[in-house]
């Protein structure tokens, strides 16, 4: 039995990496988070060209903050990788981007280490969506001696401003309610022009733009990440 | 012509993405940074064995602030590619991460694209060092909605006290010469049991620990890289 945790990156099937295509084809269960029964799974699409005989195992994780519901849905997605592992499978559980980086699987690894204390665990690295957005911008995320910080939740429009103040580079996600707000913010703060979004990075609708006002129309996708440049 | 800034990872060659495997094979031209004439290229012996015909060109990046010499290097890297690019050959930069992040490739692009302006170009996106960490240690970057500072260069010892004090999560990279003078400062704040760093990740002969201390007395290794995680 043996569990891995395999990072997918954000979006193309391209930017997985050598191990995560080997960890796929030789599992014997795919599992991925969906966020309700009739959604579609991002991050196995992104797999999908490499799956053959695995069986696909998908756990719902419901899109919220009540702590009760999540509990419950990890708990069941713990007792069926409890299963899986038991019966001696090998599973690769997918997630977008990287497995470590403010992913589903962090709760998952804790659960389940906790219920089975021998159990043999492995981590493929994968790409954070925000080096997708640099390469895609094709802008640096950082270079010499700047500093970069990443803000995973927007906390207060405060933090967000103080943050701005006291580094180079700023990187911004899971932005889409406060998008408005924090336009309007590097609007005033005069750093428009320094400023790329991303949405969907490297998936066939993807939008990459450093003009931010364009998006404020639409409706705004949950995957949708902030690259804010400091002029020095 | 076609220019691509490939990103291989931080060491192990099958954390390359299966776009830089692609693109590496199709190149007519792998261009490689190394610091002096004597120098492997770490970088290439990542990609060896997807090396057939391809020719390999090293270009020398002496490991030097003198700005003079680093603008002599980027300038005589600048005029071979733009060589190899006007005999309409695709060349393959490859650097060690990602192209974007802290890489020479910055510094080459910006250069190129003043000489060439309609050139094709296309970055590829890496594995960063510290996302490899993380994987190696099986301990989150970041969870939640905790944030995280990336610190390239240590500025000074203030500057990463600072950055401790105001984040979840922290990233110190290149620190092999400051090494004790921060393993004082986290033993001062009674952090060392929250701290793991890595040294020459994914190589054969990578350290991975976190027990800081245990590096104290051997050579540091240029490719060092801390993440620091408070207690919440």
């Amino acid at each position: 039995m043996k569990l891995y945790g395999v990072g997918v990156g954000p979006g193309d099937p391209d930017w997985l990496t050598m191990k995560a295509v080997h960890v796929i084809q030789e599992a014997d269960i795919i599992m991925t988070p969906i966020s309700n029964q009739d959604k579609q799974s991002i991050a196995l699409s992104i797999v999908e060209k490499y799956i053959t005989n695995q069986k696909i195992h998908r756990v719902i994780f419901p899109m919220t903050s009540d702590p009760i519901r999540l509990q419950v849905a990890w708990e069941e997605a713990r007792n069926d990788l409890a299963q899986f592992l038991m019966e001696g499978k090998t599973v690769a559980f997918i997630t977008l981007g990287d497995p470590l980086l403010y992913s589903t699987f962090i709760y998952l690894k804790h659960s389940i280490q906790e219920q089975l204390s021998n159990l043999s665990i492995e981590v493929v690295p994968g790409i954070p969506s925000f080096v997708a957005l640099s390469a895609m911008a094709q802008i640096p995320i950082a270079e010499r001696d700047e500093n970069l910080v990443v803000i995973p939740v927007i906390r207060s429009l405060d933090e967000v401003k103080k943050a701005i103040e006291l580094h180079d580079n700023i990187i911004l996600m899971k932005i889409n309610k406060d998008y408005p707000a924090i336009v309007e913010l590097l609007d005033e703060m005069q750093l428009l022009d320094c400023c790329w979004v991303g949405q969907r990075i490297g998936m066939e609708d993807s939008i990459i733009t450093n003009q931010p006002k364009e998006l404020l129309n639409g409706k705004l996708d949950y995957l949708t990440t902030m690259m804010i440049k400091k002029k020095r």
